[in-house]
């Protein structure tokens, strides 16, 4: 009676490792500014919440298993119209969260050995999710100096190997807040069709880039097209993260049938969430622009209130809503944790998901934690201001 | 640029395989009683339904990844007074429903290659789900001539290998509607024990038992809790297919921490649907008993008119809502088909899961359906009439 030897492999969830010492925190009447986690705290819009109270049906029943066909159908005019893609409504599964989406393209792709090569410091749960399957997260290190660009792609190069199968990235960068340049995907096509890989990318955040820098979709390379496979998701496009509808996108045709085979084996994608989905496809894009404007603010006290504490090194994220920050402390995770139960400023501090769980590679990423700047501007920069005077309790306790 | 070879392994669903030609039918203008799929027609309690409009918060966000505190609560509470079981609040993890359960519980009890016994038929999408874990499912036969009772306990002893880790069962089960005796139990719980494996009990039927029978959750055996796993839901036993709500639940701790940590890899699960449970969990098991009356009301007609039609085999199912029935056909797949493609009664037809995609052993089940009786009894009596000219028409038709 023994579980699976995978299970060593699977980690605990480093935005959520902390969580214990929070609530314990919390029960001591400390309050907590929570950066940890991408959970947004905009309103989901409420026309949209508007349109599910009004068409919940008397059955709350399966949909397709690809997703309700309406709900396929506005994706494939949202690719159109905001994406710039025209693919047939086969190249669209609807999926339990971008989550889903990724579980069913490692399945679909990866046997157990098998390879996928990822930037690092990278999303932790792709690691949990190549765990289920057996495969194996090749990391390749991306540098805090270098704003987390792409690694130089002969680095790439050097880690394939006959077992690889996949080579994965994620733009706008979680956790980084990397925005890929036109020439860095350039580069990764070309090697992709030169070792006949697939190339994976999660586009849950393509809205979010700043500065006026727009976000290129991988499936506008169309000399990629049949090899491309794109994660999406409507949690953090609408701040309805519990919604969990996410979307597998491909124009492959046979990786589209295999999803499909596992997507009828969980029946259904949640209907409730399809419903509200539909009403969220609804709504003028500006309604995501507007969000996108919001976090732009947030970025832009954040990282400047970062940039005036000694010591820390942080880059200028230009996408998403998180920055890997480096702070003048040995062991990131034993200060965010110390943040949680021996300190608070007038009251208040801050959690942070410590960038180590982010690295597979563990001698980087040991003094960074990353920070979701999903609050208000004025929280965000009371958050760094707490953040100033514990870094100086903690140096000044340290022998 | 290859898929995994596991894609191989993947069958479309049975359920789902006649589909195209349901459509073509439905164009053609033919009206069809769809009993091919466990997608029940009473509506979902309208009270929960609307607690969940009065309930759905501001911004829709993550929930704990073990599912909502509340929610875990009340399953508690629904398993100490319902089931009869008291475990702590650890034994219990939401999951987007029972397929997230079974994805889980294989992915933390399985390596490649590693076997789980099943008897057959079986609900297909197990096969689905342990190809996701390139595990094997090991079918042992289940035969109608004894009403698909458990399989001698030799016969399951035979298959025991190295590499088995887990037996598991659907109880009552889908898709013959057996219900396992305490006798039964008994001995799979002595094999089970004697071979150090896991029991993995898919309970989601729990409350459908027919003439007065009662259902004994394998989580009464108190000398087998520690290697004990039920998975359950709330889709069928409140008409809520599509809230995608299901249930882990067990008292071996190392297993619910290795399941927890997968359920962080994916964040959370479906946060309407929950709320929607939180409504449903409140209700008065009446509520349930009430639409258990009507399924044993619609087994009464369909079981009485397949009875009355010349050459059908059907057992007397005493749980679930489905029935597997050998029809005078040589072959089912091919009879299904043509009722869709080729055939219609006044207009009408009907739709039946083939029953050889329920079982791996390919010489069995060639001439059985699952028969779903998720239609008002009326209806199911009418489809049972269409059955039967079809039946008539078919044969007249062989050479």
């Amino acid at each position: 009676m023994r579980l699976s030897s995978k299970v060593d492999k699977l980690p605990y969830s480093p935005i959520r490792k902390l969580v214990p010492f929070a609530e314990q925190a919390e029960k001591a009447g400390k309050k907590i500014y929570y950066l940890n986690i991408g959970q947004p705290d905009l309103p989901t819009p409420q026309e949209a919440i508007q349109f599910l109270k009004d068409n919940i049906p008397e059955v709350i029943a399966y949909s397709h298993s690809a997703g309700m066909e309406e709900l396929r159908r506005k994706f494939q005019g949202y690719y159109a119209s905001q994406v710039g893609v025209d693919l047939p409504l086969s190249s669209f599964l609807v999926t339990t969260g971008a989550s889903e989406a990724l579980i069913f393209t490692f399945s679909v792709l990866l046997n157990s050995g098998d390879e996928v090569i990822i930037p690092e410091p990278m999303y932790a749960n792709y690691i949990g999710f190549a765990s289920v399957v057996d495969a194996t997260v090749k990391p390749i290190t991306s540098k805090i100096e270098e704003g987390f660009a792409l690694p130089p792609i002969n680095e790439f190069e050097k880690l394939i190997t006959p077992r690889t199968k996949a080579i994965m990235i994620c733009n706008p960068n979680n956790p980084t807040g990397y925005l890929y340049s036109y020439d860095e995907l350039r580069q990764l096509a070309e090697l992709i069709k030169k070792h006949d890989l697939w190339l994976i990318v999660d586009e849950v955040y393509r809205e979010f880039t700043f500065d006026g820098k727009k976000h290129i979709s991988i499936l506008t390379f169309e000399d990629l097209r049949d090899r491309t496979i794109v994660i999406d998701s409507v949690s953090k496009r609408y701040s309805a993260c519990g919604a969990r509808i996410g979307l597998v996108v491909s124009a492959n045709e046979q990786f589209m049938d295999a999803v499909l085979r596992m997507a009828q084996a969980r029946l259904s994608p949640p209907t409730l969430g399809q419903i509200l989905s539909l009403g969220l496809l609804r709504l003028s894009m500006e309604v995501v622009m507007n969000m996108v404007k919001e976090y732009e603010k947030r970025r832009d006290v954040t990282i400047e209130a970062l940039k005036q504490i000694e010591g820390v090194i942080v880059p200028k994220p230009s996408g998403a809503f998180y920055t890997v920050a480096e702070l003048p402390v040995d062991d990131a995770e034993k200060f965010s944790k110390w943040l949680l139960t021996d300190f608070d400023y007038e009251g208040e501090t801050i959690m942070f998901a410590p960038a180590a769980g982010f690295y597979i590679n563990k001698e980087f990423g040991k003094k960074q934690v990353r920070i979701a700047f999903v609050l208000e501007a004025d929280k965000m920069e009371r958050a760094m201001r707490i953040l100033k005077e514990a870094l100086e309790q903690y140096k000044s306790m340290q022998p």
